[in-house]
């Protein structure tokens, strides 16, 4: 499978068949997000997997409750893997500072798509999600109220894995050459 | 070439040797970049592709000089795309201010990283540069004052592609199982 191909076979996964997720898979999205790049070279994140079932059940429940609830979805899958924004060293934030980017997100979309491409590539489906209850989830996982988490990934085995058509902006709206 | 083995492969490339890049090939990273996953889809992003040699030359020479000289390597890469942040849909806006979270530059991550990675695959060497002249950018290209510029990318042809070793954090640093 060429990278076109890979990125094209990935979508966003809302319906999840349950089925417990080999360790060495996992292992191999860390490790496409570990290497991914990052401002400085930073690596300003932390990813922890939550597979064991009451942990996740639970977890699931007070992230994807009240406001939240279009998300609810997640809990089907195997596990939740919330993302930690972690702290950027003193040149990217100086950087970041200057030019009034929080290059640290952009990193953190790099990381992500990493893990979710290798995934893809794993046969695992998996769903970008940045709606939930943020402080919910730092109270289960104890995670210190000072950190922020931008996004969860949700990751198992799609119900449906045919493919559906992306709607996308048309190439000539979003590029010109000079 | 699997995904890991593309991902390994990438890396940033500061020393450029002159070379056409073929319609083709820029079309096929526009491509991965514009499939990308987005915020409700809203597709944060436009991609000014400049290899015009004396658009380019003088872009590199405004973008790159006085303090952002340490980037000025990007003047010998054959391309140089300025990726323009666009608006995000309503409702991804919402979801951003009520989480707090600039979903966008996530979203902008995901997309260069697609380009970058669709450009290895190619063949060719890129580098993210978030270090800039953005006001003289803007001049250059014509591009209006309120819009942001949050990276460019040099893409080209390596002058030595061997691979050097990745400096990256120990994978137990970066995530843990639950």
């Amino acid at each position: 499978m060429n990278f076109l191909e890979l990125i094209k076979k990935r979508q966003s996964c809302r319906k999840y068949i349950p089925g417990i997720i080999k360790k060495e898979k996992i292992d191999r999205c860390i490790e496409a997000a570990r290497l991914a790049p990052s401002a400085c070279n930073s690596q300003p994140w932390r990813f922890i997997v939550v597979s064991t079932p009451e942990i996740k059940d639970n977890l699931a429940e007070n992230a994807f409750s009240g406001i939240y609830k279009m998300n609810a979805f997640a809990k089907q899958a195997s596990a939740l893997i919330v993302v930690v924004r972690e702290r950027s060293y003193f040149s990217a934030k100086l950087g970041a500072f200057f030019r009034g980017v929080q290059y640290s997100l952009i990193d953190q979309g790099i990381a992500c798509e990493h893990l979710i491409l290798q995934a893809e590539e794993e046969g695992l489906a998996t769903c970008w999600i940045g709606w939930f209850n943020e402080k919910a989830v730092k109270k289960d996982l104890c995670i210190p109220t000072g950190k922020k988490i931008d996004t969860i990934i949700s990751i198992g085995f799609a119900e449906n894995p045919e493919l559906r058509n992306k709607s996308r902006k048309d190439i000539l709206e979003i590029s010109e050459f000079r």
